[in-house]
């Protein structure tokens, strides 16, 4: 798609559609992932391309759980790693917890593709944050030989490590599909989404719903998640801060 | 992705996928395509996937306006062809006129892809209509041999035919950009587009936006098309149509 230039207003939406068409070239993605990435786009327009202040709220909440969690883990998809694998594997250092590839459609080349980026992501990590490097060299990215099953879900996108998200009682997953956010929802675990549609099953499902666009939001979330002083709110309304979300769309419709 | 039921609450919106990933995949699409099917989605979504009754005036002043034209063309491009091309063919049968591959991205494989289905396709057209089969098999599909340029507009999407886009006093151009909406409207065109998007560049600017699914919407226009009982509206105003179009999805969000 050729170069953007740097003052172009809406240079980082256009840059992360670059991320993802050359993520499908790659074979990272699934057939529909950049229709996905497209409702994404349409819904974070809507916001203005910027962090509402209910998704402040939501990714300082998500912050929170992550620190308080006896064990946490991150889980990816194809999207995910395409966006903000990097930055998520500098969350995964400081939270000291895995990231897990977990897909809709999965295929042992997807499979493959993925972990061998994260692992590149890694070094990129490394490479962008030498203060926590040791932590992110530590970071376990699973995915490649999952032993268990996530209950009550059909076909392969149950299937996860028994060190990652079988046994977390908390996982951020963003972009998740609704119905792996009801089936971990139902295994009693906290479960912190990232998804622009604050409509979604999953949105409506979540014990906490970031509002946002990805790259974004996790860049914020990996400065809270440093700092490490977000405090769980123990009176949080996650459908109250949805209606915020909306309320914040419905104001730029206007 | 498999058979969708029949019974599938979104099982047109998850057909319209489907076409779209099997076109990309027959190289009839640029790479940002499906990401642009996807915005799509989400307004659809917003507008409860059903033609809301804006759409509906919208599409009768279309049909009014073709009608009415000295000399009219429908402007198509690989979304459209993947999603329509069918009815649009039967539609510029009914019209008289040509269609014509009008592309962002041209090159010379996918000209040749996109008008070799816009053959198949009028085979198909006149199996389905077979009333207007004459008629059908007269449409010219123009695009391969551009001899004109559409003024004030850089790059191969403004190459065009003499007996097409240029002399056409009214264009049908669904799915279309901005930059060009905006060269076709300071030609003097009358421009009707059809964009899911009511906030877009676009939508704003077109004489007559139509705030609907393609594939929808065009079923529509055609049965109208077929009556030709659709009178222009001298006070016609694109602003308020587009602005009644944005309170229904307001509705929809609450």
């Amino acid at each position: 798609m050729g170069d953007i230039p740097e003052s172009h207003p809406r240079r980082d939406s256009l840059l992360s559609r670059q991320k993802m068409v050359e993520a499908a070239s790659k074979g990272m993605l699934a057939d529909s992932a950049l229709i996905a990435h497209g409702r994404g786009e349409a819904f974070d327009y809507l916001l203005g391309e910027k962090t509402c202040s209910a998704a402040r709220l939501a990714i300082s909440e998500t912050a929170a759980r992550l620190q308080a969690a006896e064990k946490c883990v991150i889980s990816v998809n194809g999207n995910t790693v395409a966006l903000a694998g990097t930055q998520l594997i500098a969350c995964a250092a400081v939270l000291n917890c895995p990231i897990e590839v977990n897909i809709y459609y999965r295929t042992p080349e997807r499979m493959e593709i993925l972990l061998s980026t994260l692992e590149k992501q890694q070094q990129q990590a490394i490479a962008l944050y030498p203060k926590i490097k040791e932590k992110i060299s530590r970071v376990n990215l699973l995915g490649g030989n999952p032993d268990s099953r996530i209950p009550n879900l059909e076909g392969p996108r149950a299937n996860c490590h028994s060190d990652g998200i079988l046994s977390a009682d908390t996982i951020l997953v963003p972009l998740e599909d609704g119905d792996r956010c009801e089936a971990l929802i139902a295994m009693g675990k906290t479960v912190c989404v990232i998804d622009l549609n604050p409509l979604s099953r999953t949105a409506q499902m979540a014990s906490v719903t970031i509002v946002d666009e990805l790259s974004r939001c996790v860049q914020i979330l990996f400065e809270l998640l440093e700092k490490g002083t977000e405090q769980i709110d123990i009176n949080w309304d996650n459908k109250k801060n949805l209606d915020q979300a909306i309320q914040e769309i419905l104001q730029n419709f206007n």
